[in-house]
Formats: C-alpha cells, sequence, structure tokens
C-alpha cells in the first residue's frame, strides 16, 4: 500500500546536530555509529552556509558509502543533488513536496517532517517517502506529542517517530504502528555512540 | 573572447534586499523598476527560508516573464530550477561553481561576487558568464574597493560593478572597464525606482 517498498525506508536515521555532540567532532561521531551499523544519516545543521553544507555533506557521502548506509540532506535539494544523496528530508520551512520531487525525479526518497496526523496523509498523498513524526517524547524546547497521536499518524506511509526516543521507549514507539526512530541526541550525545547506535538498532528490529 | 556572448549579460540588474525599499513592497517596488526597463532581477533575500524564498521567486518569475526581464537566484540552485530562473548568483559561501554549473547544466548564466582581480580571473577558468565586483563605492558597513581594482579586474569576464554605484558614477564605472552594474538601494530605496531605473539605464547606455 505505500508508494515505496517499507524496505527501502531504513528503520533508523541519525540526524545531524553538530553542536549535540559534547565537542566531539560530528564527522567522527557518525562515522563510529556507521562502523556500529547505523543504515541512514540525515545531515540537517541549518545554520551552515551552502558551501560548509555541501563540504560536509561531501565527507558524509564517502562516509555512507563505505558502509552501505543512505544518505539524505535536509531541506537544500540542491545540496543534495550535489554530492549524490539517495534522498532529501523537507521541513515545513523548506520548498514544497511537488517542487522537490520534479527536482529529484522519482529515485530518491523524500521524507516529510510532520507532527500531526492529517501533516502524514498530505505527505502520502503528495509522494512523500516516509514522515518523521513528533516529537513523540518531550525535547529540548518542544512539548511532546505522545503515542496516541504518533499511532493515530501511522498506516499510511512509513513512520518514524522523532523527539527523545532512545532504545527504552522503542518497544512502545514501535506498539504504535512507527517503523522506525529519528535519534539526534539518543546517538549523538551518547557516551559511546557505537553503543547507542547498537541498542537502538536491537530495540527497533526487536 | 567571452564564454557567453556578452549581449546575453544584462548591463543592469537589480539584487533585491526587502529591508532597503523603506516598508514598501518589495515585488511592488520590483514590478514599477521591470516596467521602467530593468532587464534582470537577483533574488538575494539570504535570511529567507527555502519556502518563502521559493514563492517570492515563483512572483518574480512571473513579473519578469510578463516584462522579458531575466531572473536570477542567489545561492540556492535548487529554488532557481524550480521557479525556471534564468541564472544562479553565487557568493563565497554557496556550493562551488562546478557544483552549481553541473547542477543547471550548460544554459543557464552563472554569475559570481567577486571582491578581487584573482577572483575574476578564477570564475572565468571555472566557466562563470559573469561577475558583480565590489563594493566599488563605500556602502553600510563594507569598505570601498575603488576604481583601479575595479579597472585591474575587467576584461577576463562581463564585470558588473557593486556596492554604492549610482547614475552620477557610471561614467566613470564604465570607463574603468565595467560592463554595467548591480544595483540594490539606487533602486530599491529611491523615492521613485521607475525613474531611478531609467536613469541607470540611460547612464548605463551612454
Amino acid at each position: 500500500v505505500y508508494a515505496v517498498p517499507v524496505r527501502r525506508v531504513p528503520p533508523l536515521v541519525l540526524v545531524t546536530d553538530r553542536r549535540a555532540t559534547g565537542g566531539r567532532d560530528l564527522l567522527a561521531v557518525v562515522e563510529a555509529a556507521l562502523d556500529a551499523g547505523l543504515p541512514a544519516v540525515q545531515l540537517r545543521d541549518k545554520d551552515l552556509p551552502g558551501r560548509a553544507l555541501w563540504r560536509l555533506a561531501g565527507a558524509l557521502r564517502t562516509a555512507t558509502r563505505r558502509t552501505g548506509a543512505l544518505l539524505f540532506v535536509n531541506d537544500r535539494v540542491d545540496v543534495a543533488l550535489a554530492v549524490g544523496a539517495d534522498g532529501v528530508h523537507l521541513g515545513r520551512a523548506s520548498i514544497p513536496l511537488a517542487a522537490a520531487r520534479a527536482l529529484v525525479g522519482p529515485g530518491p526518497l523524500i521524507g516529510v517532517s510532520t507532527h500531526a496526523a492529517a501533516e502524514v496523509q498530505a505527505a502520502a498523498g503528495g509522494g512523500a517517502d516516509f514522515a518523521f513524526f513528533g516529537p513523540v517524547y518531550a525535547t529540548p524546547g518542544k512539548t511532546a506529542v505522545g503515542l496516541g497521536p504518533l499511532a493515530a499518524a501511522t498506516g499510511r506511509l512509513p513512520v518514524l517517530a522523532i523527539g527523545g526516543v532512545t532504545a527504552a521507549e522503542l518497544r512502545a514507539v514501535r506498539a504504535a504502528g512507527a517503523s522506525g526512530v529519528a535519534a539526534i541526541r539518543a546517538i549523538l550525545a551518547a557516551p559511546d555512540p557505537a553503543a547507542a547506535t547498537r541498542a537502538l538498532l536491537a530495540a527497533v528490529a526487536g
């Protein structure tokens, strides 16, 4: 029933934030997660200008190619295309889904950030391949949406829960219908990012 | 000797800054300039997120199509492609020229912001179609480069002088070898943007 086979949508996506690593080099932390089996990375350091983003995207492309992981780029479809990313991710302030699809063509995956069931429905109708939904749990500066709305949002598209989800919550998140999780601090801020990645992967498969 | 016929490079480009209009609607001011004969607009409201930029670019595309003017989009190659702009403009913080060219193909024009003769030379070698050079005169927060460096920068690519250039300076700027001018406040902040556009066009042709 999905436009894209669900198996193409990774069950775990690491979303980057170079300020969440506790001073460690972002690329080194991501590489540790990739070596631990991380299936996908989304570059989302929103404040970086085009050239710096393009440079970091290129480094992540090299790192993900080495392990076979997918690379997504948030918002900047041009940067995604320039580095040969596997897809793009769109937020509320990004160019519309239809415009992005016209630019990337049918192959690359397009993920969309959503916060309500109606947004997931619109994303599904517009040709998105998957949705982030959240914040499911409270995160710094954001109020939790909760598991009930998450459950109401699933079924139309593969939905990855985002926002404060750790391995401990994965059973509840999966029970609500989410096909996986998008992690930021759960990996980037972990004392051992490789161990955190393995724990999330084990929980998402369990 | 230019990669692109000089005639394709407009002698006057209005660079947008919606904060420079003295509270008037940017689109209305640009439309007044277009109706006065403005041959090209570059959308460069850098702080706008993708969707707002895309929306404004679409409105400018409609307005420029109506008068036959060219439309350039600064930095966001994806937005330029999405609205069918005639070209893109790259600054120091934008993705590299070669990456932008690969994305847009051979047709669209690529302009590059430069501040020294060596940068114009690099842009010419990299396949840019024209360069902005400046600030030739002092502008708020920027020190003037001056006419001597402008003269040294011309001859490799069509060069448009930018930075505090008004109709009064156009003779000197043309004498230095510039093929035209990129205007911001000279049009956007003018009491009568249409009259300011006509004055600049007359001066650039004189």
